[in-house]
């Protein structure tokens, strides 16, 4: 049970943004920009960012759910969701991704762990400073969103059918419908 | 100097705002609603929970210029923000306030470690739920700005006067006015 009452029928943030319709429009403009805007890394590549920063700081909602919109725009390659999950070093990515994977997680455990050095590991890879940029604000947002999901307590379930079937709707429709939504219930 | 080209003549997170103004706006108006929106918590109150979590995740042109805007707003009393910031819980502020740094505190190492108790002790001092989910928010929402800030190394001065000045000139106009202008200057 969450820590304060969240209106009824909502997993994960969905819960605490219905609560709070105010704040939860910009989450959501920030993380359409981020993860579905215009940008020289696929949706598959910047939804395999979150979920791997959501992955290490263990939020089940998060990485669940990011993890199958990476699916979703990956093909339907799930195994190679749970590969970067498990071993990002091992997987079967571009050199540049697992370059922005690497800083990624430093920024999820301290942003000042990123150094000169990681950043042009990332540029030798053909990182453009944009796509530097967007990986680690999107690192920094998750470390946002995953605090904000588990700080409040909200119900976070373990059903991969669950998560497979908002994954899809979430790849194809994106972030701010889902926002819309919530105004809509709340006004 | 910054491990990316950000654009010259800004510290801290001006200058990453002002090299990506489409996520700037949404950063903008999450804290401006946060920190600056109708709230039972004071300007002060609030400043001096981002001031708390940009201080233990060590990011120091946050904490500076949020502990400056506090001060601001708590009629220039700078030994006080001084004190929450060493010790918040020996701090002449409220006992409502002191319940809810603490669970701030715990949100900025990770949100899993907020427990019931934890928010039934802000509770008997007299916090609302929406004052606990603004906590959690604004504690998760500085731990993005704090990783953003230091993941991009940008230049972050310790010098007290340059935070006093904007920290003064924020707790008038807002974060929003500050937005406008990065993207006036891009556009």
């Amino acid at each position: 049970m969450a820590h304060i009452a969240l209106p009824p029928g909502h997993i994960g943030i969905r819960g605490a943004m219905a609560f709070r319709p105010e704040t939860a429009r910009p989450m959501n403009d920030l993380v359409e920009i981020l993860l579905t805007g215009p940008s020289t890394l696929t949706k598959g590549e910047r939804e395999l960012i979150a979920t791997h920063v959501s992955n290490r700081n263990r939020t089940t909602f998060c990485h669940n759910v990011h993890g199958a919109i990476a699916a979703a725009h990956l093909g339907g390659n799930e195994a190679l969701v749970q590969q970067v999950k498990t071993d990002y070093l091992q997987a079967e990515i571009s050199a540049k991704l697992k370059a922005l994977l690497t800083i990624a997680g430093k920024v999820q455990q301290d942003g000042k762990l990123v150094t000169q050095e990681d950043v042009t590991a990332a540029r030798n890879e053909g990182a453009t400073d944009l796509e530097i940029h967007d990986t680690i604000l999107i690192a920094a947002a998750f470390c946002m969103y995953n605090r904000y999901v588990d700080g409040l307590g909200t119900e976070q379930p373990n059903d991969p059918d669950l998560y497979r079937e908002r994954g899809k709707r979430t790849a194809r429709d994106g972030y701010i419908s889902s926002s819309a939504e919530y105004l809509a219930r709340k006004n």
